[in-house]
């Protein structure tokens, strides 16, 4: 540690917190592996107010912070740059639950503390958490927040940013704002809870939130619809919103090509009506979700009824409700087994879009033609939380074709052209993922110049030595 | 019109809409007449580039601009100051609905749109659009957005932020941010559409907005419970939560002395459980609503079921169903009617507050006896939205004292005694209404002094000028 800030960084945390030599590609790697940073150093604070000292000490000696939680993210928004400058500030060690209030339906916890954990914390206590993603597993919830995560239960229970009542934050000079509160309403000012939430780093470094939990149902129930088009699932979605309102916490769609890559890489899993001629009738596959607080038999009157409505009305084929906890786990399964089947497949380009659902079939239909013009034999797996109109609108290499060949050749091209279908349908380039620095280059292309004005505005009055997480979210 | 700013508002948006002579009371009292301002004039534009060249020209000019709804908001932000040099702009012309997407559970507006015409043009559609209070004949959407403001129905709902996808904004530059969206996700930078949403036009002023639609429910229900105690009502509400979950629309609670006001002053009300007997058992009357999207024999089954568990438990000693929805309305009224009877009691001290649910009986029960202490005889004025842990915590003076006396004398000391006392339980000042100038001296007393740095810093790097309605939330 002959380096005077490294030193220092060792003084506040301890030496063994301060990780300057050997593999760090734990924290300079991104999830996806789409690029690779050079720290100066990790370094691991373990309380507030060492995350504090630690800013202060950065800032004093001019070196950006990268904050990070389990480096799950998928737009290289943690990870420093190449520089080697970049101090990487892991959040790792602070997991501490520190309250949980069942009264008033809180639960207060530091910004390290993995998501599978506060999802445990919650249920031992009787309670939910709602939150739930992919990388439940070593994503941290300040990381969530951070990047206003999403995921499968937002119809019903919203954004990160919606189960958050307060942060703890750290700001660009050190200092500890104490915005932990468990009320639901505060008028005192501007929002600056919202502000942090998915600044990515890039205003503060969040510490701590209180976080809004919900009892939980008597029953929850699973179904799997076969439909017709994009537009009848649609339809079936606000057949759902109608008759189960807020009891619909789940609705996802899935693409036929999207489904049959997971009948194709993992046949052991068991795909719902993937016989040919059902999937020519039905090319899109719906998984509902009802959560009820009476009891399962309740539940399951309401969701069968839904779906004989839907297909009396046309919007779904056929149908089929999970007759136990295992078969509804199964169908949550081949959702979520999409992506990894699309890895199998190959490299591929990938899109995070949100649009208004109810242009979502004709944006489907017009786009989908248009890449088949482009690219002959262009592959499209879409899948998503239809219920949010976010849409995973991913583009795969023509059958045979080399992916990576493909990527070089074709990603900004098919980017380009994708993300000008999203402005036409006043849709949005990244619903769920956050910026990062993997957007942030493209964001001015399809953000109002009024509004970049107004975020760098903010950013360089929060941050005016420009230290928190550089590059990321408004590029340099 | 021989200033030459008038003369240039007059070019801008017409002369008949530029209000310089005559009486202005309107625009320049407050709605509960604790103020009144003067002046230089009262511009009301028709569109949103018409409120953009009025910005440009009062910024160009040096005068300060202070944004109006319906003016009929409670912490006098509404209203210019008494120099004569303010500009009054008002929404009130902007009333348009200018598009509802059905499928997309949508309507975009303009900010002056009164409320009720926008939960009146919900309906049409079939669709609900749940903010409701009690100005909601007069109060405009822009004012609702600009106050983040609460009602009865925010347990469910959520405030105005929540049911608010995307803002149009003219900035204190005089741009026009198009942030309209239609979108439930969308994560491409910092979250501009909640900073000024509740900046209370000291950022920018909001033109338009979109915001969430629901479907109609089948039925709706309310009910009324006598009530042992605070406590028993925290524990009804958590029966109730668990039960009913996101069914639960309202959960109100009124004191004995506040229902006894209105038996005293609106004596054709029927109050349910007022006979002295059924008042000192339960000295809490609390009001519940339940929507249920089956049937309203659904609802009553449930709701039946809910009183039942609370009546076995202890946590209500009485409860009724309304039969009727001329019943419903009637117990609604009750509730309404608090304020009004008040007020016919004479001047009184009104508190808007905001607490962790699982405090307030331990609030009510210790700030009470503090001010019995404090003050012989005083007397509470204790209701609100207990399912928001918002009560709103009046105090009125000792039977037969005089109102005005008592407001001179005892006004500081019991706006500190229950401000103290809000601080120790960890609430807000003001939960649903706000700062504007009446709380913006106060202010820096409860709120940590890095998250006022943090909210000057914003007004300083959006609004450098400083005319965007100048001392409201921020004191000069």
């Amino acid at each position: 540690m002959n380096d005077p800030l490294l030193a220092e960084l060792a003084r506040i945390v301890g030496p063994a917190h301060v990780l300057a030599d050997g593999d760090l590609s734990a924290w300079e790697q991104d999830w996806r592996k789409r690029a690779r940073g050079k720290a100066l150093a990790v370094v691991r604070p373990g309380s507030t107010p060492e995350v504090a000292a630690v800013v202060k000490a950065c800032a004093a000696a001019g070196h950006a912070l990268v904050p990070q939680g389990g480096n799950t993210g998928l737009v290289v928004g943690g990870i420093p740059d190449g520089s080697g400058t970049q101090v990487v500030l892991s959040l790792q060690r602070m997991q501490r639950v520190r309250s949980l209030d069942a009264d008033n339906l809180t639960v207060t916890v530091e910004a390290g503390c993995i998501l599978q954990q506060l999802q445990q914390a919650a249920e031992a206590a009787g309670l939910l958490f709602p939150l739930s993603l992919a990388a439940e597993g070593s994503c941290t919830i300040g990381g969530n927040l951070a990047t206003n995560a999403g995921g499968t239960q937002v119809l019903r229970y919203g954004n990160a940013r919606d189960l958050c009542l307060g942060l703890e934050v750290v700001t660009p000079q050190g200092e500890v704002w104490d915005g932990l509160s468990g009320l639901r309403k505060d008028n005192t000012g501007y929002d600056l809870r919202d502000l942090f939430i998915g600044s990515e780093g890039t205003l503060g470094i969040i510490t701590a939130a209180t976080l809004k939990l919900y009892p939980q149902p008597a029953a929850t129930l699973t179904a799997w619809a076969a439909v017709p088009s994009m537009d009848a699932a649609v339809r079936l979605l606000t057949l759902a919103r109608e008759r189960l309102a807020a009891g619909l916490t789940g609705f996802e769609v899935m693409g036929r090509f999207a489904l049959s890559l997971v009948v194709r890489h993992f046949p052991q899993l068991r795909v719902p009506f993937s016989e040919d001629a059902q999937e020519a009738a039905a090319p899109w596959g719906v998984l509902l979700e009802l959560a009820d607080t009476e009891s399962e038999g309740h539940a399951r009157a309401q969701l069968e009824a839904l779906l004989e409505a839907a297909l009396d009305e046309g919007c779904a084929v056929d149908a089929v409700v999970a007759e136990s906890l295992a078969q509804a786990r199964e169908l949550w399964h081949v959702r979520e087994s999409i992506p990894l089947a699309q890895a199998e497949e190959g490299l591929n380009i990938k899109h995070d879009i949100a649009l208004p659902i109810s242009r979502i079939p004709a944006y489907c239909e017009e786009t989908g033609a248009l890449l088949a013009r482009e690219i002959e034999g262009v592959r499209l797996v879409t899948f998503g939380h239809l219920g949010d109109g976010n849409l995973h609108y991913n583009v795969q290499a023509p059958e045979g074709a080399d992916g990576r060949e493909f990527l070089r050749t074709q990603e900004d091209r098919i980017n380009a052209l994708v993300y000008e279908q999203v402005r036409r349908y006043e849709g949005s380039i990244s619903a769920e993922h956050g910026v990062g620095a993997l957007k942030a280059e493209t964001l001015p292309d399809y953000k109002p110049a009024v509004a970049l004005g107004l975020m760098r505005a903010i950013k360089q009055a929060l941050d005016p030595q420009g230290l928190m997480n550089p590059g990321k979210v408004l590029a340099g």
